[in-house]
């Protein structure tokens, strides 16, 4: 790619590290891990290692580890599981928001038609969900509560550390999606008194196709997968060697280095903020302190975000409105409205999400392209000349 | 690895072809393809070509494609798709056989509990199961036929364009098990009637991680896992493309060298099998003829496949007993009951599964090594004197 990549929380361009390590175990040691000679001792012993790898960046032991085909399987895997918990001692209440992931909700969604009872909470307009309201949602029969740890389009951190607390406290099992914070944020299980845990390679320059579900000792998985039984029973399928050691190396690197790469982030993040911020009828969404460091997400009245996308990739910019997962729908992203956009303005968002391989020129291109592109849509748009004309006469009507 | 390899079945050296077709959407053409902007567009297309040149192996149309994690995902969504179905239909009766893979036996399993009945059928000795067994079973409300195509571990090939004609004709879901077959048996799932065929890459020389479920235009797949709109709406996660793109590359390169491979393959197997036949008390497992071109399976009385495979990888031969999946267990395979071998002869077993790769001089090494190990271990048996001894006081016993 020649372009100025910025839509690093819909997929990242693998690391040479991680590719480096995938290789020997698409070319030499490719045995299957479940036998017996030595060949597949070697793709046994390389897995245990990534294991121990992967539970250390986490604060994890190796065997709360469970191998999954990404993020969206351990979501999944993990709300089935504590319901399946829940429901063998009589609770049938779960607990989420309204800006999770589709992984999450539409599984939550399932629940319910098994009769499950799901309450998502509301989340407040700097997108944040507060301890507070799990504190006061969790009921007698709550069997779980599942908020992740930032959210994939506005960026904003939950203050998970205060909500694994709570859980732990009422004894109600907490599971986070961690997907857009793994590798980018210090994540540590046993403080965070974190007991379900998903996160996916492709999100840390890492590979697709492989992520990994934390389950804290003494929770019982139920399978998604039936078949051998790999992954100590929980998860059939011959493992995906290959790709475990590359998420083991990009998960490593990316914990080692990023102190750095935060700083890096955080400081270009800002100077995107402070720019866009400038556009006339912008507005940043999720908080603009407590987010992720390369996320920078807005909504820009009277414009249509597929056409702003189009003609940032026709200059050279990729970037998206939002998840990528339901780029092909034409709703407004249930995100925004959940911080209450309005459908309209929704309709108009643009994320930036950067990696530690995006330069100080790029985002001087970003600043410079983008309100051109604004300007030029709402120049276009009769949607806008409403809006303008709308504001005007208000602004009459104040002053006469 | 510098020994024999002789455990295709478990898994497969990736090829050259598969290998490098995956490197340019690891390095390169790594957006996600759900992204609007030409990079991701460009891996869009690609996952659309691949998906035509994976339809058009098996003679399927490319939207009856669905890409999964693996054989064993795509096992289980089959089968609880077409559960889904039936249940909605009233009908709550599916027809197997006892050695179907893990994958199918365990959701069969999960589904009796939900109060589906479910009936296997004997496996004839020979490792068949016949279409006037199938035909004798179907009920007025037997929703799934699943019977697979050819055995994981004695090889045997079923009569699959029969039993899909009885299914169509009874107007029952015929889903088969695919994984040994494809890319080494011809297959059609128009000609041969099939509704559902599940498949895996790293059996044919493709990456681990990646498979394929056809569903026949029409069914509606039940969603195991839950989330984005992927593989329309039926699979969320993002699309793994580089394993995606190994896997088209892999099939490709196996059917078009299908017929050159199964000439030599079966040359090699019929060797093994007429050389290890010399075995005193041994026993081919499965039909002699009607096998996969690869596969030799035997049964050796008086020794425990456990030893017989360490001391064969100590000679440098690697081979499994049954499956890879279950090999941590120590009871004996599902499968050698099935066909009616004793418990402790099914303990005996060796399984020797080739490739293309495998030579001349690799099958000579194999048939001395073999019979001298086996020797060595009855030699050092107390099973085998007691069944030796047993045999002759009964052949005295006969002659007296």
């Amino acid at each position: 790619m020649n372009k100025i990549y910025a839509d690093n929380a819909a997929t990242t361009k693998m690391s040479r590290t991680a590719i480096d390590a995938m290789l020997p175990y698409m070319e030499e040691i490719w045995g299957n891990p479940s036998s017996l000679y030595e060949d597949g001792q070697k793709a046994a012993e390389a897995l245990w290692s990534a294991r121990e790898r992967i539970a250390a960046c986490i604060g994890a032991k190796p065997k709360e580890i469970y191998f999954t085909s990404g993020g969206s399987e351990a979501d999944n895997q993990a709300i089935i599981s504590a319901a399946r918990l829940g429901a063998s001692a009589g609770k049938r209440h779960i607990i989420s928001s309204a800006f999770e992931h589709h992984a999450v909700l539409h599984t939550l969604e399932k629940l319910e038609k098994e009769g499950f009872t799901v309450e998502l909470l509301d989340v407040h307009e700097n997108g944040m969900v507060y301890p507070e309201q799990i504190a006061k949602a969790i009921r007698e029969d709550t069997c779980l509560v599942t908020i992740m740890y930032a959210n994939n389009e506005i960026g904003s951190i939950m203050p998970i550390s205060e909500i694994g607390a709570v859980c732990r406290e009422r004894r109600v099992l907490f599971h986070t999606d961690a997907v857009q914070a793994a590798g980018h944020l210090p994540l540590d299980v046993q403080r965070e008194e974190i007991d379900l845990l998903s996160l996916s390679a492709h999100k840390f320059h890492g590979p697709k196709g492989i992520g990994a579900l934390y389950a804290r000792e003494g929770i019982r998985l139920t399978n998604l997968i039936e078949g051998g039984s790999q992954e100590r029973g929980r998860r059939a399928g011959t493992e995906n060697v290959p790709a475990i050691m590359g998420m083991a190396a990009a998960l490593e690197e990316a914990c080692r280095d990023m102190d750095i790469h935060r700083k890096k982030l955080t400081d270009l993040r800002n100077r995107l903020i402070e720019g866009l911020s400038r556009i006339p009828h912008s507005m940043l969404n999720g908080d603009p302190v407590n987010r992720l460091p390369g996320n920078v997400s807005f909504c820009f009245e009277g414009i249509e975000g597929e056409s702003l996308l189009l003609l940032l990739d026709d200059r050279g910019i990729c970037a998206s409105s939002g998840s990528a997962c339901t780029s092909g729908s034409l709703d407004p992203s249930h995100v925004l409205l959940a911080i209450g956009r309005p459908h309209e303005t929704a309709h108009g968002s643009l994320r930036l999400t950067l990696s530690a391989d995006n330069t100080e020129e790029e985002v001087t291109k970003i600043l410079r392209v983008v309100p051109e592109v604004v300007a030029y849509l709402r120049n276009m748009s009769p949607l806008w000349k409403d809006i303008v004309s709308d504001r005007k006469e208000e602004k009459h009507g104040i002053i006469q």
